[in-house]
């Protein structure tokens, strides 16, 4: 999977840079996760094709999550695109587009969905092509999820070599990674298990913001591949982060610590900050595998 | 007075460029008309102080014109604005900026003043410090206005060397300017009329996006310093702007001909087309004085 920060400053969008936004790319499709103004521009510089993305995901109302979305929505549909658009979000986001719609008199030639959520407790929201996406309940003042992204693995790796030594055709081989026996040329059946290995780890993505500190997170992103979690303050302005419903750096690198997480992603910066180093040196004290979330910046895992 | 060009691209922002804004600059105050997605990365690109803007004008409700507006609303909260800002839109635009608010919970410290036009007729809708706005109502499958902003001359030039042999002391002439009489050192009474230079006319720009070739505007834009006229399209795709009531280089033109204006900016050009200065040439063929409203580019007039 590849993940791709399109923006991660917050509040507005600056000359630091973009709002939030990120694109989670797997097997040609992508997930677009929050879609802040200007998101539509940071696309085409990252080179993700429009068409790739088929679901987005809005952790909440705030102008820095979404405020490119309708934007996007009508350029699609300038573009012609034709196939549906899965748009995942708190109550309320179908009103905020139709109505954006209905006073512009512009309609979409492709089919808007849009699945609302407001349920506090978290829901598996899509199934798809191996993969599972789930809310993460966060605390934030107003309704707000954080998204777990699962991509299951379904096949086994086969022991090519153990296979042919014992005499099985190859055109056996997608079979057999998908569960089935093999058998050997003298008409032998070798069980399934003792010619592939063990099924890899499921690889999972966390996305968290914006959020108060919350240990309760811990559990559901527990061991995942790589978490970003907001941060948007330093330690010492946690009064502000309280205030705001925010996060410290030092939180965000705690939350990443109990959850034992392979690797944590800082964003969703304040602007009040010059040097985001600062954020990268707090949280590298609690939790050592940490990156910053520069955009334009891709995450391999 | 500084007109400004943020954006000038139709339908969605691209490398090529934002979409429809302007600032128009007088006295250290600022006019916005339109406000395309990423205005506000655009005013900061071009040094213009958001606490300058007073007034924000739309011409409709389609995205390109106005989806930079609410993220430019709670930026300036964000930023600790406390002086009013007046919106001056179609009919709608209260409801969609507060909706959007509401959902997100998120409030200006300022006061936000909301005028909305719904008249198919010219109105005047502001008038301060010496400038009056008016409406152009303009052809455009929804509602829509172009603005006529006029600067009004109202301090005469005061012919200074005649003054000074007539004997008329210093601090006599900002009251001369404003029109009243002179008194010699000798305490005669010298008129008005005789120490000042007749009034110059008032300064007049015309915003005309986005419209059908309309000539019925040109009586109302007559004589103007300035006009920008849409040109969405070019000549040979007339069919496109018709059936999309836009104008052609050529449709605009003929407007700034038929309205004997000083200079016509062209802008709002489709994304289809690769060479700007075809719009130019096509222009030129009918209105010689024409230049293309590119992007961070300023007329002074």
């Amino acid at each position: 999977m590849k993940l791709t920060i399109l923006g991660s400053f917050s509040a507005y969008p600056s000359f630091k840079g973009f709002t939030t936004s990120q694109v989670l790319e797997h097997n040609g499709k992508s997930f677009l996760i929050d879609c802040g103004e200007g998101t539509q521009l940071q696309l085409r510089k990252n080179k993700i094709k429009f068409n790739s993305i088929e679901d987005i995901f809005i952790s909440h109302l705030h102008g820095d999550h979404y405020f490119g979305l309708p934007g996007l929505i009508l350029t699609f549909n300038l573009l012609g695109r034709e196939k549906p658009l899965n748009i995942f979000g708190p109550k309320g986001i179908k009103e905020i587009i139709t109505s954006l719609m209905k006073v512009g008199k512009t309609w979409t030639n492709y089919k808007l969905n849009f699945i609302e959520l407001n349920s506090i407790k978290s829901q598996d929201i899509l199934n798809k092509n191996n993969f599972i996406v789930s809310t993460i309940p966060l605390y934030h003042g107003i309704y707000t999820n954080g998204f777990l992204f699962r991509k299951k693995t379904t096949s086994h790796k086969l022991i090519v070599k153990k296979a042919i030594d014992l005499g099985i055709d190859k055109t056996q081989f997608s079979g057999i990674k998908l569960g089935k026996d093999g058998v050997t040329s003298k008409g032998e059946i070798i069980k399934n298990t003792k010619l592939v290995e063990p099924l890899s780890p499921d690889i999972i993505y966390a996305f968290c913001s914006d959020t108060l500190f919350n240990l309760k997170i811990t559990e559901q992103i527990s061991e995942c591949d790589l978490l970003y979690h907001e941060s948007t303050f330093l330690k010492k302005d946690e009064n502000f982060a309280v205030k705001t419903f925010h996060s410290t750096a030092e939180q965000a690198a705690i939350i990443a610590k109990n959850s034992n997480v392979k690797k944590l992603i800082l964003g969703h910066f304040s602007s009040r900050y010059n040097d985001l180093d600062l954020f990268l040196n707090e949280a590298k004290t609690v939790f050592e595998n940490c990156e910053l979330a520069i955009e334009n910046k891709s995450f391999i895992f």
